[in-house]
């Protein structure tokens, strides 16, 4: 393939679990494969709770942003917006890679079949980084 | 222009709203414009509360960094370092663009006359990642 | 040297002190090292208490996490995981290159002779941006 037709690569290290924190990697990632750029997700450490069964529904929010998770959640419904489990399924159906952390899953304890279906097998930071280098944006969230 | 003349550019996004994390963008934005580079700053979530009028004077700390906003700022006037709306203002004085990101605008019901004067025209994800592309660095703050 | 054998580069900015936040950069970047890449940590603002003389040892975790800083330990021990501490110091010895935030030190009042051995002398805003435009990854954790 010539260097003109390759892909543009946006690859995202996604390591909070909270809910305010969950929505920057979707709406990026998800914006990218609309533009035809591909887009991969590396869930770790809380971020590996964005991706467990049940987990996305039960991401809150910190205390010192000064709203409350039920405001949030409230805010989100009213305009309309995707709930985060929601915007899960749909970036896989739109072709984002999501990878989870090996290393992390140890840690915490988190076992393949704790997580949802449609996630890639977990990879290490070595093969994280590798993916990155081929990357043209490449973020820590 | 040649390749050699064009100048390298810095684009981050800004996330937060506390005291802590409203510096390091405006740091290494303002360095970059020293520089000769160009730096885009795109504010999303709690980090529009910096350019919403009178919103940067209110930025907190976390409590679980162990030192209360007071501390900071007495530390940063000591220092003789610019409070964050001081600098915010310096920032776009030399140049440095800001964007408000349209999706967390209409999500946290922000109006554009709610910000402060000097901001440019509110961008989505997608015009956010096309200057993405085209910066050397880039960075989720 | 040519094009081919200038060896890749990561460049990461810790601006955290919290014991989930210190692993992230020394993982990847003790990763970056094994694949032959040059890896450069930046410490700033909390990060900077990770390189002060007993201070990796203090690190907690913000209370949002869900998770207290003791259980964390927990099971970082139980998983054979090296303590912060002792994977700085293995960084250091792998040739991960540690850069402390000049005006942070100054902003917090710390002296170069509070902050570990093996680190490099401090640099400013500027002199990591140059650092960064030579690296092929740039995260700010």
């Amino acid at each position: 393939m010539s260097e003109e037709k390759k892909k543009k690569k946006i690859a995202i290290i996604v390591s909070k679990g909270t809910l305010d924190m969950a929505y920057p990697p979707l709406i990026l990632a998800t914006a990218a494969v609309s533009m035809d750029m591909e887009a991969i997700l590396f869930f770790t450490m809380w971020g590996l709770n964005l991706i467990k069964k049940g987990g996305a529904e039960q991401a809150t929010l910190p205390t010192h942003v000064g709203v409350s998770a039920e405001a949030m959640n409230e805010l989100i419904k009213k305009a309309g917006v995707l709930t985060v489990s929601e915007f899960i399924k749909m970036a896989l159906d739109m072709g984002v890679k999501m990878y989870p952390c090996e290393q992390a899953m140890k840690l915490m304890g988190i076992k393949k079949e704790d997580l949802i279906e449609g996630v890639e097998k977990p990879i290490g930071a070595a093969t994280f980084l590798d993916m990155a280098l081929e990357s043209d944006i490449v973020l820590f969230i």
